[in-house]
C-alpha cells in the first residue's frame, strides 16, 4: 500500500494524482517547486521501480517540466531525487529564475522554507491544478 | 554534432560511452560521483530529448546507480539534473555516505572539488570502467 511519508505530507499541498506519481506543491513561496512521489509502496531509490515505471517517472517529470515552463518561463528546471533526509523516493521539479534567492546554487539547505500566505497558496494551487490536471 | 561542454570536460575524466550517454567521473575525491551526458546536440533540459531518449536516460541512470550500489554499498544515490552553471544537459549520479563531508546535505556548493591524486584517479577509473563498461 502506498502511503505518503509524513514529512512530505507536512511540507506540501496536494495537486493531482497522475498515473504513477502523486504531484505535490512544496510549501515554499521562494520557488515554484513540485515534488513527484511514485505511488508505489517501499520505494526508496529509482532502481526500486520496475523499468516500465522508471520510464513513466521520467515522462511525468517531463510533463511537469513542460507545464512549469509554459506557465512561468523559468531560466531552468532543476530535477533531483536526493532522499538523504526523507527515505521515500520523491523527485523535485523546480522552476529556477536568475532572480530567485538561491540562484545559481541549488535550493536545498539555503534557507528554511517560507510558507505561502494562505490566499497565495490557494491561488498558486488553483493555477497549478489547471496546468497539471 | 554532440560536443562535451568545456566545463564538464575540464571537471571530469572519461569512463565510457553508453548507447545514449557519455559516462564521466567527476574529479572530486570527496564523493564517488558520476555525470551522465546525453550524446545529443543542443540538449539543455530533459524535455529537449525525444521521449524514447528520455526512457533510455532513466534506464542509464538506473544502470549507473546499480553499479555504484553493487561496488560501494552507499547509504543513498543522489540523482540530479540542475544545469544552473553549465547549460548542457547532464545528470549527476552520486554515491552518498553518512561519513561523507556534506551528508545529509546535497554536495553542490559545499566546498571546491578536491581533485584525486593521480594514482588514486587511475585506480578509481579502472574500478569504475570495470563496473560500468
Amino acid at each position: 500500500m502506498f502511503a505518503l511519508h509524513p514529512r512530505l505530507d507536512g511540507d506540501t499541498a496536494f495537486i493531482s494524482d497522475w498515473p504513477l506519481c502523486r504531484v505535490l506543491l512544496m510549501n515554499d513561496c521562494a520557488y515554484p517547486w513540485l515534488i513527484l512521489v511514485p505511488r508505489r509502496a517501499d520505494t526508496v531509490e529509482i532502481t526500486d521501480l520496475a523499468p516500465a515505471d522508471q520510464a513513466i517517472l521520467i515522462a511525468e517529470v517531463a510533463r511537469a517540466s513542460t507545464a512549469l515552463r509554459a506557465q512561468l518561463q523559468p531560466r531552468r528546471i532543476n530535477v533531483a531525487a536526493l532522499g538523504n533526509m526523507v527515505p521515500q523516493l520523491h523527485v523535485h521539479v523546480i522552476a529556477r529564475f536568475e532572480s530567485d534567492p538561491a540562484w545559481p546554487r541549488p535550493v536545498w539547505g539555503m534557507a528554511p522554507p517560507r510558507p505561502y500566505p494562505p490566499e497565495e497558496l490557494e491561488r498558486r494551487l488553483a493555477e497549478l491544478r489547471g496546468a497539471l490536471a
